[in-house]
């Protein structure tokens, strides 16, 4: 951490400062600036930044030299996560996130009914993909739009396992649900609008089941990083982080990609990160060139929203596929892949 | 709502659309625009725009005319909403929100003791303030960082409150917490990260008591009066927006105040709104001249961080004001609150 | 267009916008909706919105209908545009951009000396790229650093073009220059930051060379293609356009690159388009997956800094790739170009 | 300046750092941080950070610890810069910006005539302002839209300040017209396009005339003032900065007029700073109350657009004030002024 000094900041200033810090237990050397002395402390940065430094009398600012988080730090742990997903379901093979396999996660935004949930899911098994979206619960702009079907969904999930056997992933909006939507889920997402709940993050950070964490849509990239840690320091290391667009000046698409986040991500942490181009373009007819470009920057897999009846979609009709585009995606999604070195079970 | 459609639609895409909407029990209009028709709906908006049009053949893309929410609107209710607070507490004068006395909620971003947050309340009180802000369960970025005092704080805050007199703000985080934390405040907060967490906004509609509602720091004007829409629409009339800094590319200020927005809320709809110029530039040296500058484009009051020791403050210090500068801050949010007929009855 | 009325306007009102629209040569359909009516207007709208219908009396707002460009437009010419490079340099062979094959525009950010330049550019042909970038004239937030060689710089590229055979891309600042960098330049770049300079594009409309116009880092894919459309406009079909990257909140790269904007502009406009991942992530650790991520987005090409000695170059070091980098990449654009149908004629 | 080494760094790469940066005439001190060493370097942080230290091997990132501009900043002058207006126009008595007199540019967007013009301006003049702006040459994002009258729009503002005795402010879009410009102008306007125009800046540094440099819609306050360093840096001191609005994800309003920017600039700057709170909304309802909002948080004056047809203007009608809104928003602007020690010399 690095303290910076205001031209005008007297030697006693100063003392208070380096007083302070050696009383918390570190060391600091001063070093002359233009026109400004700078306190260069050593060690300590995550104590030291609680301190309101910045309201010390003297004080121009502080400059973090550290990352915020640890355990999400590639520093920290230098080799990839791998999420191993459906352990628990005896008669299903697991499945590896994070690993040299690709993975597609795909269906509709919010589960409508047993049929139409059924009838999505052969369609995504039948072109290679092992895990089943729906929402149950879901968070939804306006009051009066369709709000899931709770429960009742949860149960449908768990007949269209039971037939088909997909792996589900559906999201938990708060923590007096995680418990129920835990005995559905074999992944349990974590919305964009909660990436910042942090009471949630710290409940599923006690939970064994993997999570997926979409990134908030204001948030950086550090904020995510942020947001997957108050999971990792509560002892759940089952986190696979999703990029699904931020709010940016852009009103063409719903959303902005991110796609720098990728490899940034994959620099800065040893989490698995996906990308999901139905939220994050908000438009059917660019998800699979966005879904190929995340595939291309690294993505260890995709979250795709396919419904096959989109004109009577009850949530995001307009950004689903229809199954019959899966396959030609999937066929290209596995050829990219194979450039990076990755392997895609489909079709 | 208006129905383009594509260059390319044929009369049968039409007749789709247009049977569609009168089996709904709508009527439209066939309008040819350039190289393109249009359909013209009368009436129906909210029930139609529930329907992924944009994912029916030959249509081009959906135009909604009306605003999506109803109850917050200006023009659902021409008259300004004034909120009553304090109406329960037995021997203090209650106070209005929203009429033409401005108030300033000011305090601690988080209580940290009975001595210091008595302290700082005194200086407030002492200032011409009728309301105290402090949080006794905080949302910090960093799971590292002091997550607030939790029930222990509450308890703080009555002592302080049957000490000064003052009425009590504070945050509640999850629907869990509604109970509990009514029983201290006056004013129930809405965090910035929890304004799209629409489980707890539909239960603080069923409260009785006052919310403050901060605007998400990603949230559009219609994102933030739709929340509102949330609280109204299930029972409770009683809302009071924050404008607390949208996030923008700017990074010398924390957040970006949006004055524009004060305004533009005051036109769309007829709820109070205040404005927070601690968080919402995270400088103490610029919390004066934006809150001057919130109270000239017409805000109902602010919310502003004081606390008296910020170099030791557990949270926010560097954006806290001193108490020794609230007198005079407050003399000209008087000044000029006047010239705008708005009354303070501070210093 | 439609003009939404304000729920209190009268016939009055109504009838001098339905008049006016009239007397300028267009029809009108009024159509009720819900408390309010909508004046739907049948042609004219380029027309109509340059009249300020929203300053009427009653008029609500006004709601345009079509794009706002439209020689850019796809709608205008469904075939994609080909641009041809070089057709003027006797004795090299002249080259396509959106076509089927990909093209790789690489070298410095700026041209700093004769030896320097030309040692890049043998490193980018020999990865078999057919295009040398270098700026003479540069544009700098500072006004302390280099500002480029200026007339010299282009000297030194026409030298390297004699001896490599590379065509040469460069920017133009202002439009005094642009007929001695067209007297050098194989194709003129317009920087992002004279994305708006309408007075350059107009000017470059009246000439034949190609254009390479980057996105403004603020401006919409509709405003980019409007820029475009002043070129079209005045003469010059040779637009290529060049996505690199735009400002958001996220700062941990220096832009975001919104891959969305690659299949949006595919499907608004024929012009062809690029990916600049130097600028679009400012970080060379990320230049590779982000021009892969173009590639398999559809793009039509990249548009990369190469330095060979990036620890002393003169402008944008840290986001330069080291000559030694490209044929792995190049590789990789070549295997993810072919399973989209495109060539790369390179390594 | 701080150098933050890779955690692997070897005390070779360390070296190299060191000595480089001796080698340029500065010294630096090795600081052992968590997990890697800082490289703290007393002074030439502007020489330096043109080295691109961030491609040297072990080199984790850099982080400057200055500002980036020094004419510009309050550190390098203390006091408030003055600018006066009009010195050079005999019969007329000048003006001074900046001081404690506030002051009030307001006119239309475009030169459409003469006699509007001056119809508009003597509405101007009888509210006491002193200043008229019109744009002669006019940046459009549609080249279908009227581009400004051009040399005729200058007569006619010459002829205007003959009658009327208003200063003039217009718009120079390029170098080739500054001389042309220069002799009608009283004040010489650089647009939101044209902020990093640095040619143009440069060019304008070597004029005598009064500046006034709108904030680009995407630019940080620093490259803001860096924007203005160019000017002050090639000679002309005389700089007005105008906050216009920048460029974020809301849409109601046509830009955010970051109100935080005024006192921000006022701390790190001795420039003067209005707000145009006209572009900065874009919707004339709002213009008033964010004007007072600028004007209360510091401005030293504002500019307003304002026209006695709004319904048949040629150029952004629905954002134009109607002449007789002027005496009532003055009169606030007058008042809130006072209370601030601002005066001003209005109706």
């Amino acid at each position: 951490m690095i303290i910076v000094m205001a031209p005008w900041a007297t030697s006693v200033h100063i003392d208070d400062v380096v007083v302070h810090i050696r009383a918390m237990g570190f060391e600091s050397r001063l070093v002359s600036g233009e026109n400004r002395n700078l306190i260069a402390v050593e060690g300590g940065e995550h104590q030291l930044l609680e301190k309101s430094f910045e309201a010390w009398p003297g004080v121009e600012r502080v400059i973090p030299v550290l990352q915020p988080f640890k355990l999400a730090s590639r520093e920290y742990k230098s080799n990839d996560t791998v999420v191993l997903v459906g352990a628990d379901r005896p008669g299903l093979s697991p499945i590896t996130i994070g690993g040299p396999e690709l993975h597609i996660i795909a269906g509709p935004c919010a589960v409508e009914n047993e049929k139409i949930t059924l009838e999505i899911a052969q369609r995504v098994k039948a072109a290679g993909c092992r895990l089943l979206r729906g929402g149950a619960f879901k968070p939804r702009t306006s009051p009066y739009s369709f709000q899931g079907l709770g429960e009742g969904g949860l149960r449908v999930l768990e007949k269209v396992r039971a037939e088909t056997g997909l792996f589900i992933v559906t999201e938990v909006l708060e923590t007096s649900d995680i418990e129920i939507v835990s005995e559905t889920a074999d992944v349990l997402q974590v919305g964009t609008r909660n990436m910042s709940n942090f009471r949630l993050l710290q409940r599923l950070g006690t939970v064994k089941k993997p999570v997926l964490l979409k990134r908030g849509m204001n948030a950086t990239i550090k904020e995510f990083l942020m947001a997957a840690e108050y999971i990792l320091s509560n002892g759940n290391p089952n986190v696979i982080l999703c990029e699904r667009g931020i709010r940016t000046f852009e009103t063409y698409t719903r959303f902005t990609v991110d796609i720098n986040a990728i490899p940034a991500v994959k620099h800065l942490s040893h989490l698995p990160i996906i990308v999901d181009p139905s939220h994050g373009t908000g438009v059917w007819r660019l998800v699979e060139p966005v879904a190929l470009a995340g595939i291309a920057a690294g993505a260890d897999g995709l979250l795709i929203e396919v419904h096959s009846d989109p004109q009577h979609a009850l949530s995001d009709g307009s950004q689903a596929l229809k199954p019959e585009r899966l396959p030609s995606l999937l066929k290209k999604v596995q050829a990219i892949g194979a450039v990076l070195g990755r392997t895609f079970s489909g079709t």
